[in-house]
């Protein structure tokens, strides 16, 4: 008999790119969660399998074996799982085997959080099982460090949000500062299905601030001042003006080029639709949109999103994090 | 016998909807002009005839009759060539008729300044017809008047364009200023063909001032920084740079809701054809787009555009303001 905690999926509202150059960015838990199942072996391995990704394999003595799926991706996507177990185990003192099975509701590395929110699950699910009381923070520790594997210098937002839930107010110079939304906030969340590489997205960021200083430095401003606005509107429970900083933040996304036209598609076709406010979500050239909705349009803004050609669904922010479900 | 002036179109370059709250801009002379052909009647009476808008009527003693089109719409588009006319005249201090017909080798109505092109024309080749001595700065104050009867309270800028050609920097407080601009700018100039209310764009742009001051400002900063980086660009000749500066300006533009489908479907086409940058000019929800290209690529980029559904040319920056033509 197995233990499962699950943790949530995020989206970033505001501030992408921009945090990278110390300006704040919101971060929001959404209610897709992504599932950790960990039960005891007979033996002292470490198997693990993503059921999203079709990849397993066990870890014994320091070694990969595959058990499933290609031997490369296996390695590097369970090796952060193996971590966050491992580090459970430690601190638990015990010298046991674990079956581990994650699956995730929200697509996988969309710029959605999904590998962050499986270390939280992974961390709580091994930790519960073998009776090892750790706080939100042990956890959050446990899948940044995951996280670091996988990401080498990622800013932490990710655990944070999956372990702590809710919203979060990230700044490079000054971390998490959680945010006290009581508003609902119902969003569609498109995906592009373009596969995106971060890293080529940050550069095209720099190379603008590297040419046109003077011009970014003013962007920047911008990007603060809709972020600064964005908190109070999140706290006063506005959706018509989040929306409309959602459209500003995303025209300075699209003035840096880091949007494209499968993006703009999705983010025209939601508007269209009677989305409050609509942006890309996360490094952007393709992966993921939002769109902020009034409850009663949600239905006609994913389906016009869907016809679009979008991977679409439905989500609501969660002050749910990291937790173990009932057995 | 008549004699014939003609005068250039514009496009605005940088800095449409900004300039209202104080920030710079910066317009263009074009290669596409429009022309009028003024000549002496055996009567007292002013016929005036735009053989693009198919209208045509007399004056005579405060009196309109139309000869051909809407009576409507043919007294508001020629009360102002009239009122150029008659200001030539009175220099002259000749009482005579007169038959003026004008022709415009540009979109009518679609913010490239045809408009005051035409009443530059006008007033140039009724000076030249009745040997009146009047320099550019005569000819700039006549179709200011000419413009005001159209539209109100005009920024000035589209009659002085078509009066002295070449490129100025505009700004609220201290007037026009000519740009030493030396390299060729080429351009591809796309018309959706979507009418639009400029009235309504400005209010959208106003109403974000509005709501949202401290973001507006911070854009408006943004705003500033590129027409400061483009007066430099302008300068060196430096293309690409630019269309870079004309990528973010369309990125503000569109921000402040004043982009449309058409327009972004032109622009992303003539982007993708390969121009170095290329945004909405005027006021924008509909109405025109413009592309910087580099010379070889004009004809591709040209195709883009017509392809995509736009009423598209290829136009270049011109230094020849009114003048008169050889008979």
């Amino acid at each position: 008999m197995g233990v499962v905690a699950s943790a949530p999926a995020k989206i970033i509202l505001f501030g992408e790119h921009f945090v990278v150059y110390g300006e704040p960015a919101i971060v929001l838990a959404i209610d897709k969660r992504a599932y950790a199942k960990a039960e005891l072996r007979n033996d002292k391995k470490l198997f693990i399998r993503s059921s999203n990704l079709n990849i397993a394999g066990i870890f014994e003595n320091g070694n990969f074996k595959v058990e499933e799926g290609n031997p490369k991706e296996a390695k590097m996507r369970l090796e952060p799982l193996k971590c966050a177990a491992e580090k459970v185990l430690e601190i638990s003192g015990e010298k046991v085997g674990l079956n581990i099975e994650v699956s995730s509701t929200v697509p996988v590395a969309a710029g959605l959080g999904s590998s962050a929110a499986v270390a939280s699950a992974v961390a709580a699910s091994v930790g519960a099982l073998l009776n090892v009381k750790m706080t939100k923070e042990d956890v959050f520790r446990i899948a940044f460090e995951a996280e670091k594997i996988m990401h080498g210098t990622p800013s932490g937002v990710d655990p944070a949000i999956s372990t702590f839930g809710g919203t979060l107010l990230f700044q490079m110079d000054t971390g998490f500062k959680p945010l006290d939304v009581k508003v609902d906030i119902p969003l569609v969340i498109g995906n592009t299905g373009v596969e995106r590489l971060t890293r080529v997205q940050v550069s095209k960021v720099r190379s603008v601030r590297d040419k046109h200083p003077q011009i970014f430095e003013a962007i920047l401003r911008t990007a603060r001042e809709i972020v600064l606005r964005a908190i109070e509107a999140l706290i006063e429970g506005d959706l018509e003006t989040l929306g409309e900083l959602m459209n500003f933040n995303h025209a300075l996304l699209y003035g840096l080029s880091v949007s494209d036209e499968s993006l703009e598609w999705l983010i025209n076709s939601a508007r269209k639709a009677g989305a409050l406010g609509a942006k890309l979500t996360g490094a952007g050239g393709g992966g993921c949109m939002i769109a902020l909705t009034d409850k009663d349009k949600l239905e006609k803004v994913l389906e016009a999103v869907q016809r679009s050609g979008g991977n679409a669904f439905i989500a609501r922010k969660t002050d749910e994090g990291v937790r173990v479900e009932p057995s």
